[in-house]
């Protein structure tokens, strides 16, 4: 492995969602979101919004981040120049979420090397309506990932990732079975419960569907966790397309 | 603004389309790619397919990734712990291009800290069935977007973005309008017209639906491309949704 300060900055990404009373300045502050900004696009689509209430996040960050894709701001741009936008929404998503999740990962590295922790926080999609209400959002903005930040209060230490050979594949993707399947499955469970991930947060995804609960935290691992999320949760799409809906976005409707 | 050696990284962002000979080694890759899998995650549901086969990608990069979701793979996980995938293709997708898109700015920040540039390619997804023939990919997996990458023949200048008011809303989020929309214009237009930048790489997108074509690379401007690009391209899902359902997902479903 090769290294140098931005490598390393990259490999000790933790999430943190214990915060100091330490208010980060404006300068702080711009110099994340510029960052962020300057992240490759292929629209630049989207917009941050920003809390500074503690009590408006789950963790009591001091900068509470809603990252947003964004329409309604190009469309006042092409208003302006005598255009109405044509795009299908579904690939406008497509394409917005890359972008705004690009810009979010430069604010996240930006934040972490001035000495800020952070952490993504999923529910903002089933949130949408809230969300635009609070920020008092036009239609074609969707809030999509929430993202606090601050001067960390905790030092975990990096989680584990999958072995090199389930992520990255050349020439052909294989076909995943047996002893890589795993491996993989190994590496992630020992990891996360050597860390003692899920205990040391009491996080446990309860059982639906009639499954009997009959794990302790001793043996609650990553894959049980993420199987327990892709494996129970949400399985009708209404809920989001309502919330998009309620945006403004129509995902399945042709403009022609 | 502050600074230090990662936040400079990060400012120094631009895409790189022309490639000396020079090969990475494998190191270098792992590198890359290491350091791409401690981006955050919901779900570390994405895969990285790798050609380096110059003659593959537009720019004879190298480097050729196409950076998927990925679904196939922890459905397997999920078959060697006995459970079934459940939730929503919309939701799983919407949170697993995030994934993948946090990995792939990791991926190219990292590069660019190893003196590799780098470019997004957003035709992937248009192209999803030629390259999962190529890349022999199982069901439920989806080329999102290509990333070539390699060591720079050019040295072109970080491009202009937004003023920092037209990106980050603190407690509401304001109703953009005439001067506020015109100085956005203007610092993306004057800005790319400086650098000459679609002129040099003889970038146009071509009119359709009835519009006379009066630009020249004078006066053709970021805002003109992108309302072309919004304004013109893509009215329906349909090749976007066909695209989806040939690699398995179908977004409208429900699981019950």
């Amino acid at each position: 492995m090769k290294t140098n300060p931005v490598i390393e900055c990259l490999l000790d990404h933790r999430s943190i969602r214990k915060f100091t009373e330490e208010e980060p300045t404006d300068e702080v502050l711009e110099t994340i979101v510029r960052a962020g900004q300057q992240a490759p696009f292929a629209s630049q689509t989207y917009s941050v919004l920003l809390s500074r209430k503690r009590e408006t996040n789950p963790f009591k960050a001091p900068l509470s981040f809603t990252v947003c894709v964004d329409s309604y701001k190009f469309e006042r741009i092409m208003e302006e120049r005598g255009w109405e936008f044509y795009m299908n929404d579904l690939s406008f998503l497509f394409l917005s979420i890359q972008d705004a999740s690009l810009m979010a990962e430069n604010m996240i590295i930006a934040g972490r090397s001035l000495g800020l922790g952070s952490c993504l926080l999923g529910a903002a999609m089933g949130r949408a309506d809230k969300i635009a209400e609070a920020f008092n959002l036009p239609p074609r903005v969707f809030p999509l990932v929430g993202l606090v930040m601050g001067y960390p209060d905790e030092d975990p230490p990096p989680r584990p990732r999958y072995p090199m050979e389930y992520t990255l594949f050349e020439d052909e993707y294989p076909r995943c079975a047996g002893k890589t399947v795993r491996e993989a499955i190994k590496v992630m469970d020992e990891g996360y419960l050597a860390q003692d991930y899920y205990s040391s947060r009491n996080a446990k995804i309860p059982l639906t569907r009639g499954r009997e609960e009959t794990y302790t935290f001793k043996n609650y691992s990553w894959t049980e966790h993420i199987c327990r999320k892709l494996g129970q949760w949400s399985p009708d799409p209404k809920m989001l397309l309502e919330q998009l809906e309620k945006r403004g976005f129509h995902i399945t409707k042709s403009r022609e």
